[in-house]
């Protein structure tokens, strides 16, 4: 029978899964809503089901040998999710006690960054690399380190939140996390969007966002502008991509990284973001590093990626 | 026999020897000038000799079980060192080839601030901890990272460098690495003189230093002027504290450690350099790290500490 895994990714609208192979393939995915569900108890029996059910037929072929969980603070060594602001039910969820219990499988938790640099280990770009860094730009900017082969998880598994270090120290533009100048709020679709009403303040030139609001503006929209000249499009991804290039010099002259892979919506806008980030990054960088580190986007696709991520979780257990 | 290893510190004045016991004791030591040998390999020789004289008589009561070499950008996957500005001789030296070929034991090269990290976590105050940061204060800002109770070394074996992230991106203060705006700038015993000198410009406060050339300053001076009550002393550590401890939260959010270790000249101010690290370490923290991590002395000794956090490179290897 042929060994496969389930990936569940858990986000505040949605909860996402899917059956994977050890090839990285997702055999089968679907999903429920997070938000239905009051108490998480509940959410669990529903998850639960929907698995099952979904997958019920397809499970007689299938050797299911454990479960991977990619959450909003999700944590690797306790199996838990404490406090994620984006989640209906409070305090520490015990997700990977709860999967084990229904499905008689070991289950294993980290957050979404995390899995993600895994899944890009397991089955991406990184396959054989043992040092490289994750860099996923959502909403906010999440990261994943790889040393030595292994990932850094931290004492408390706090390990990796990148998105918070500090670019502008006590000033600069207000974080959901309480501080001010973090580097998701410069570098993130949400980044990139303050940016873009910032020159449209700052400058007087013309812009087609000028009957765009803030809500309306997609990183797809700003990329597809930058396509067509817009000039505070393209200013934006300079101005984003400078930020990122300057604070991946500072990661690389601590980790060493063979390379740096970009995921999500940002990374999709090409060399609009690769190019400035490049090379904003090498002029920050020491000679004995100049040249070396590859910045390259994810071979996850962005459909699967959360679930594979998550899957490769286990897989990435098995095989040690 | 006791089992026992040699640490070896390779700095651009003097070469330390000496040997060690598992427990970090320090048997015996000694030195050689550095900058008295015009080729490399005259220098290995007279080490070497110097070595063997010394210890004769002792190491018929040893079990030398291997040698440790810290050194000035020694790289650990090859065991060289490469373009070492500090030292007299340019290319890639060969120091373990070198050192196992006239001892016959195998030999570990890292740099120094690495070695010191292994050290801390073999022989001294990192001993059970998986995750902390060393950060060695000397001339420069050197710095080791051990994660999940792996050193990290990085793809070429250059991971950090801590003394070169940027404070100010492009700007501020020269450093000898070419950049502009370096941690070590700020925070190191030169980096302190740099601030005292600043703060005698800018400020109008009459201070000790008025009668002090640039040259004379040394950290245990401006610390015992800040024990008088010295007005620059004391804002220069504020200054200095302040930069390290914006970095340090950083580099938290990045590690999640559980304690970080300051050791060298500048850490033996004690809370003139601790309380202001540590209060801006805080206020640049997310919430989930608050209140966790220790900022501790080394418990190195001075004196004995390279040649141990040498030594140590073998006893951890041997270990695992």
């Amino acid at each position: 029978m042929k060994k496969v895994t389930i990936g569940i990714d858990i986000g505040g609208t949605g909860t996402k899964f899917g059956l994977v192979d050890m090839e990285g393939n997702v055999l089968f995915h679907d999903k429920i809503e997070t938000g239905l569900y009051r108490e998480f108890d509940e959410y669990m029996d529903a998850l639960s089901s929907k698995i099952k059910s979904s997958m019920e037929e397809k499970m007689v072929e299938y050797d299911l040998i454990g479960i991977g969980v990619g959450a909003p603070n999700g944590n690797y060594f306790t199996g838990t999710v404490s406090y994620a602001p984006n989640l209906p039910w409070k305090g520490v969820l015990p997700i990977a006690d709860t999967l084990t219990e229904k499905f008689g499988v070991p289950t294993v938790v980290s957050n979404d960054a995390n899995a993600a640099a895994v899944g890009e280990q397991v089955f991406g770009g990184a396959k054989g690399m043992k040092d490289f860094i994750m860099v996923t730009l959502g909403t906010g900017l999440g990261s994943g380190f790889v040393s030595n082969g292994q990932l850094i998880i931290g004492d408390d598994a706090l390990a990796g939140e990148m998105g918070h270090i500090s670019v502008k120290y006590g000033r600069g533009r207000s974080c959901k996390c309480g501080k001010k100048g973090c580097l998701e709020t410069y570098v993130s679709a949400t980044g990139i969007n303050r940016t873009i009403f910032k020159l449209l303040v700052d400058s007087h030139e013309d812009s087609e966002f000028r009957g765009v609001s803030f809500n309306e503006l997609t990183t797809k929209e700003i990329s597809a502008a930058a396509d067509r000249g817009d000039p505070i499009a393209i200013e934006a991804f300079k101005y984003t991509g400078k930020i990122l290039g300057v604070k991946l010099a500072d990661m690389v002259t601590i980790f060493n990284p063979e390379a740096i892979f970009l995921f999500g919506g940002l990374s999709l806008a090409g060399d609009h973001i690769f190019l400035p980030t490049k090379k904003y990054m090498e002029k920050n960088l020491m000679k004995i590093y100049k040249d070396k580190v590859k910045i390259l986007p994810s071979e996850l696709g962005s459909q699967g990626a959360p679930i594979i991520g998550a899957a490769s979780l286990v897989w990435d257990k098995v095989k040690s």
